[in-house]
């Protein structure tokens, strides 16, 4: 097994690192975590990741890797034990496709819903309920994404259980109402009680604070929008 | 070689199709080719994308896979001859992170810079310019950002040559000035001349038609705006 030196540069608040922890630690590949201060960046992070300058950024060895998709087909392709992606093209494909949705279509729909207000949130709420739907229907009849053990999908869809819950919170709004999504409910609970997942998880209060600071300070802007 | 038969809708008008017909020329699988007018879209499309209802979809013995990038992945993992993507997994990591960059934003960006007017123009041709300059430094010293051949990448940036010089056109713009940009230049001159490439792309005046008139549509919407 190829290990050299293994560093996360991330952000416990953020959902994106926090699949690049999963992924080391299902491979058993140990790493040094260097938390960023997403205020006040890093050197470290604008050398490693000068285009996006976001976190995660995964260095292995002084190569830097970043954008949380692509982190994780590297993790794959490095370290082979328990595959996160499926063996078949097809299956790889889908769970492709279903990550990005995810990603551009629930975090950002529940994210958007979070911070809209008045009329543009019903319609946003109902944007992201649709998305929602959309992953319900991918899990049902199934333990998880990746089948009988996680995988690929599950980590990128792994933020749901604790974030989505702290951006309804903050938003003042329910997304994922167990009635309308069972199944994704189901799952949610079987995914955070893998012992590896829920050690890896930010104490919820500090997320909590975290998303009703950052949505504060946005509404402030709006607010004094010239 | 597994083959099965192979299908693309797609739309002659659209760059994330092309670089599917490309993949698979490169590897010699033969496929037939739907055209979907984008306008009108075809109840084949809507069947087999219901999510996105949009172009390229490949359909591999009856099994739909949409997203040009996952598309392109699917195709490279199936047909195994002519590798797209390169060997290694760090190789495989930059090769990706940059065909996302390419789509997020120097596609998205030059689209932008075509459509905005005013002081707005000024900054989007900017920014679109410090995007293209990123690529502009991944191909420095190289005829293709594959290599020696074409790879991944050189298919999911194999839009500039063509359908960059039309949204320069319809826009009023040049993004892609030779002076700032000269290795981009070459691969682009580069890239055009490989015959089957240049056998798989959309009649010039058709597309400049169709830029124009999407420009002039969307126009005419944010004029009437009430």
């Amino acid at each position: 097994m190829p290990m050299g030196e293994v560093k996360v540069i991330g952000a416990a608040t953020s959902l994106f690192s926090a699949r690049v922890e999963w992924a080391l630690k299902l491979k058993g590949v140990a790493y040094e975590y260097i938390e960023e201060d997403l205020r006040n960046k890093s050197p470290l992070l604008l050398k490693y990741n000068p285009i996006h300058k976001k976190v995660p950024v995964l260095v292995h060895d002084g190569e830097p890797v970043s954008e949380s998709l692509v982190i994780l087909e590297y993790i794959d392709e490095t370290w082979k034990e328990n595959p996160l992606l499926p063996e078949e093209p097809y299956e790889r494909a889908l769970a492709r496709f279903w990550a990005k949705f995810s990603d551009e279509k629930c975090v950002f729909g529940a994210w958007g819903a979070c911070r809209a207000e008045g009329e543009e949130k019903e319609k946003a709420i109902e944007s992201a309920h649709e998305s929602l739907a959309y992953l319900e229907k991918q899990i049902e009849g199934k333990k998880f994404f990746g089948g009988e053990q996680i995988g690929f999908l599950d980590l990128v869809v792994g933020w749901m259980p604790l974030w989505l819950g702290v951006m309804e919170e903050a938003g003042g709004m329910k997304l994922l109402e167990a009635e309308k999504f069972p199944f994704l409910h189901e799952w949610a609970q079987n995914f955070i009680e893998i012992p590896l997942i829920k050690e890896c998880m930010p104490p919820r209060e500090k997320l909590a604070n975290y998303f009703q600071a950052s949505l504060s300070y946005l509404r402030s802007l709006a607010t004094n929008k010239p």
